[in-house]
């Protein structure tokens, strides 16, 4: 069990945190529209697990991110940028698929995604993955690529390898029928993941999905009864509420100015592993957390120029 | 046989053409770029018969698009474009997957496409789209339906379907790799359309990546060989030879000033088709083809705004 009191004792390994899957295209329009107007658009870096191997580089730990992109200008970009940010790019698949990409029109309503799914979904377990997995403290995905075959495959060979060495399995349930292959719901197999991994972070929105409506305590309760050794489950602006089944924390929102929510939950994913790297207990980890997603929440855009974790800890108090 | 100076019988029917495949979102970089940096793009109308049915529409002639598009915001913008066009949109389906879309890198090499096939290949036949095919005058398709199933089939069966009703078929064998279905080279199935169309239209490239490399001549023997009863051949900036297995005519470009070629092969198929429609004799309505297209070669962008083929016929001096 995960004491809210203590640090998450973590091997000693080369890497600090692998993130596995999605790295994509967020195509976004340039003005906010909600009638399909706007014909400019700007693409950016994206993809959940690869926004959180930049941000934690940015906070000041040492990051890993395996993914597939396509052979194209697109996929290009793309590892440019993770090399841009010094963060190594030996485990980036190039595929024979066009680079993943999510179409995004601004939205003052909830902004509808459309999904492109093509090399992202292709990630092939490789002894350069596995060789990485074993030798990082902690291991990061998100339902993208369990999403589809042969990526779920991977990420299943993933937890095979790191459930033998002791390392931190975090999972971003962030499930959407939408990405999911077809003829297949895909709930059942998100709710099988639940046990085996050690931190789940889902959204309201995230939870609704899997459970239907129900109070937030009520969700905690549903992921705990699955498995779930650590929820932390977001509420929004009204911040957070976490357990381990058998402490329940209320965490207040730390943000005084929201500008945009994009990347709000990578954000404190970031903020989050960063602590628990640098080896602050649990609780502090997790107000770290917030407090970089309340930082983010100030720009603009998914990914912002995030200072080391000890300038947000002092700028907010803790 | 299709004689040069007899204007081609076709039957009285509704509608004048109908177009049947690729409708999408052509992503378009808004700066030259040859090292993917160019962050900004423009969504336009794209999909070759689309572009077509709304050239001819400008023309004066009276067409009919069948597609499909994704139930998304990039579906609707298409179908709002075509309806300001005033092209009648009840053979759109709108179906379960992401609109399909062509990113393009405007580059002074070759500009290198990343596609994303979605909702495009999913078009049905529908009893819609074989009364639509019955009541036309001429059918056209390219490539892009046949490379992948189910709409390969839609196809099959709209061919079937016109071959009983002595309606003109239009084929662009605008064969790439790229847009391929896996596991197939499609170059079999391309070369098997080629005797069961009326008029086929390579470029130099198409008939590259068909039949190797070979002089022009060898070409149009290449595709008479398989059955072709009309092979339009067109060269670039040599304009293009036309064979009907008989005789053979060298037509030499109709440009004098190139802005840009995108869509120029469209232009051409407009303004031929649109000939035919109005009776010109055959040789007259390839000629009114390649005005159409040194007309566009003046103005930027796949689609620009056609005065009516008596305008440019005179322009011309045809």
């Amino acid at each position: 069990m995960f004491e809210f009191e203590a640090s998450i004792p973590l091997s000693d390994k080369k890497h600090d945190i692998l993130t596995v899957g999605e790295l994509l295209i967020d195509m976004m329009t340039t003005e906010y529209d909600d009638s399909d107007q706007c014909d400019t658009y700007q693409k950016l870096f994206g993809g959940s697990p690869s926004n959180i191997a930049l941000n934690v580089k940015n906070l000041g730990i040492n990051p890993l991110v395996a993914s597939a992109v396509g052979d194209d200008g697109l996929g290009r970009f793309l590892v440019n940028q993770l090399q841009q940010a010094d963060i190594a790019t030996n485990l980036i698949q190039s595929v024979d698929d066009s680079t993943s990409m999510v179409v995004i029109t601004k939205s003052v309503a909830t902004p509808i995604p459309i999904f492109y799914r093509g090399a992202d979904y292709q990630l092939a377990y490789t002894s350069g993955l596995a060789d990485a997995a074993i030798n990082s403290k902690i291991v990061h995905f998100s339902c993208w690529p369990i999403s589809r075959v042969p990526s779920r495959y991977t990420i299943e060979s993933v937890m095979d390898t790191v459930r033998k060495h002791g390392i931190l399995l975090g999972f971003d349930p962030n499930y959407h029928p939408m990405i999911w292959q077809k003829g297949e719901s895909g709930i059942d197999y998100v709710k099988s993941m639940i046990g085996k991994v050690d931190i789940v972070k889902p959204s309201e929105d995230d939870a609704e999905r899997l459970f239907g409506k129900a109070s937030p305590e009520r969700y905690l309760e549903h992921f705990l009864e699955l498995g779930a050794k650590l929820v932390i489950l977001t509420l929004g602006k009204e911040g957070a509420i976490v357990s381990n089944g058998k402490e329940t924390i209320v965490f207040d929102s730390l943000a005084t100015q929201v500008v945009d929510t994009t990347g709000a939950g990578d954000a404190f994913w970031s903020g989050f592993y960063a602590a628990l790297v640098k080896g602050y207990p649990l609780k502090q980890a997790l107000f770290l957390g917030f407090a970089v997603s309340a930082y983010k929440l100030k720009y603009t855009g998914a990914i912002v120029d995030l200072p080391h974790l000890e300038v947000i800890k002092e700028k907010y108090g803790l």
